[in-house]
């Protein structure tokens, strides 16, 4: 069984602190260990290390190979550029196919999520490797929603397929864009839709079919690149491939279109971490609502703020809602439901070549 | 002439810029220079070096001789502790009197204030210490008001005593504290009142008259520091002296008393920069009303905002009316109405024994 930790995002939602040297999956957001470590912790005994493939960047290859220096360096593969989950996986894909693989079930997770309680991660991945070993399906990870999060894509579930140690797995009706307000108290009402937690499940040969048949020019280039792995024109191959293959997420390429598609229904804490607010909200808070990770902090007349500064004290006099990041060459100051928009300050940023702060 | 500059001040409302080693005089606020040093250069002009005194702190002394150096060291006065106005201004005026000169005339200016105009403000004075020369009164200036501002004293003027070059002088009717800002209105429409600038002029032997009248146990203090003036016991007597006497500003103790109390009506642009709110109302704004003191920010959907940051970038989404200052060890986000109260932030770092911020 192969897991592979797509590990290639930039993290723009995570600027001052996130840099492109230095993306969301390389932070400590939570704890002592970047996101790449926890996530390899979670699933490192599942399987040997030669069977887990991390697809990243040319920025973090090396940095992710000291970090994760039980998997093997050739287990480090850069995309040239990021082109969404679609090539990324088939890449993937591709080698473990040039390895001969493909009846082998092939676990992919994104390296940059928050999972708590392990146990019950890991019990459901493991019965979708036996269902999808036994069923030749397409399965996704669906978490119960717990509220109504505009910031996450839901799955809509239809007819139960298999209940096994508490977890369901049912056949998939739709994909859902993430939602309005509205929309997302609906979906949560239901009781039919749930998370996409972004997790797949399925064999090898089976996923290739699949972008073969619903992505057939990705398909043709993954061949290419099948034909070119150990070879020396391989990082060439897959440079020239990703120059012209387009830019296209697994969900909407493949899960959408495709027809033996299912998600197990599971429960374990699930946070996809997707903004400074995310953070606010995971943060254990003060009793009036403040989070400070930081040294030290004084708080008048303030509540439901994040509050980040390693080395300074902190000084607030009725301030709301605020995010406040500061690290050294730069402070963030930003409302808390505008935190989706620090990926702006990043195109500026980019836009006014302000390199030292990318 | 003597011109007495009152350089006490621990200027908590600046924090975390200004620190008790370096209060708002010694700040470089709104230029390369310090207040101090700016309201040297208004007055230099117009008396000799000896008969400039600086009444300051002992944190401060030091730092004040190197900055003023062409002032006598023996003229910067350290009070052991702050007592408010009487007795610095007591104090400047036994050290005069020790020096014969009972009949020179005496100004008084705050160290740390904002003037423009150091023409006009010139001729002010001059016309001033002319008056009090011949007609043996207190005199105070005052600014003619510009806005209802609710964060400074008030004179109400009543008779005109005389008008010379613009520049008109009247009696004093009452003054008044920091009205609200239903009473502040009432005042300039009123075109009776003016600001209370604590800046005054008088004959050292009157105010030391006044003292005597109208603060007896002040006055006798006074004459014992008088007595010791230039002897191995000036300093001892002056802890002493100042361990027992009363805290009072001199207009609550004098010029709210006395009788031969006039002011001075004028117009140059002045401002007591009492707190960050008032620096952020004299900066120059961009388009959104935002000042950036610091090296470069991107502020997105934000407006009226003061930055202050030296060395990193600002990046602010959807604030507004926020003062944010950050410094080598410590960050302020406040809301700009609430600046006054960032000497409550001092008061707790002063309670919770955190020094260094101090």
């Amino acid at each position: 069984m192969y897991i592979i930790l797509m590990a290639g995002g930039t993290g723009t939602r995570f600027w001052p602190m996130s840099r492109r040297c230095k993306p969301k999956q390389m932070l400590q957001i939570t704890g002592s260990k970047s996101m790449i470590e926890m996530t390899y912790d979670r699933i490192s005994s599942l399987t040997s290390p030669d069977k887990i493939l991390v697809i990243t960047n040319s920025d973090l290859k090396v940095s992710i190979e000291k970090l994760l220096s039980k998997i093997p360096a050739e287990n480090i593969i850069a995309e040239p550029v990021g082109k969404n989950t679609a090539p990324c996986i088939g890449l993937a894909g591709a080698i473990i196919q040039a390895r001969g693989d493909v009846d082998d079930i092939m676990v992919v997770l994104p390296a940059d999520h928050l999972v708590d309680d392990v146990k019950k991660f890991r019990k459901t991945l493991q019965i979708g490797v036996s269902y999808a070993r036994e069923n030749d399906c397409l399965i996704t990870i669906g978490i119960k929603p717990t509220y109504a999060e505009t910031g996450y894509g839901y799955i809509q579930k239809s007819t139960k397929l298999q209940k096994k140690d508490g977890i369901s797995i049912f056949k998939v009706k739709t994909f859902a864009e993430k939602p309005n307000l509205e929309t997302a108290q609906r979906f949560l009402q239901s009781g039919d839709f749930l998370w996409n937690s972004g997790i797949f499940i399925w064999k090898v040969g089976q996923i290739m079919a699949e972008i073969d048949e619903h992505l057939p020019e990705l398909g043709q280039d993954l061949a290419i690149i099948k034909n070119a792995v150990n070879k020396t024109k391989f990082n060439k191959t897959v440079r020239d491939v990703y120059s012209r293959t387009k830019s296209i997420s697994i969900d909407y390429g493949v899960m959408e279109v495709a027809k033996r598609v299912c998600v197990i229904q599971s429960d374990f804490p699930w946070n996809d971490l997707g903004s400074w607010e995310a953070v606010y909200n995971i943060s254990k808070k003060d009793k009036n609502g403040n989070v400070v990770d930081g040294e030290n902090s004084i708080l008048l007349d303030s509540k439901n703020n994040y509050f980040y500064s390693k080395k300074k004290i902190i000084a607030a006099i009725d301030i709301e809602n605020l995010i406040v990041v500061e690290v050294a060459d730069a402070i963030l100051i930003c409302k808390q439901d505008q935190s989706q928009n620090v990926k702006k300050v990043v195109e500026i940023l980019e836009r006014e070549e302000l390199e030292k702060y990318l």
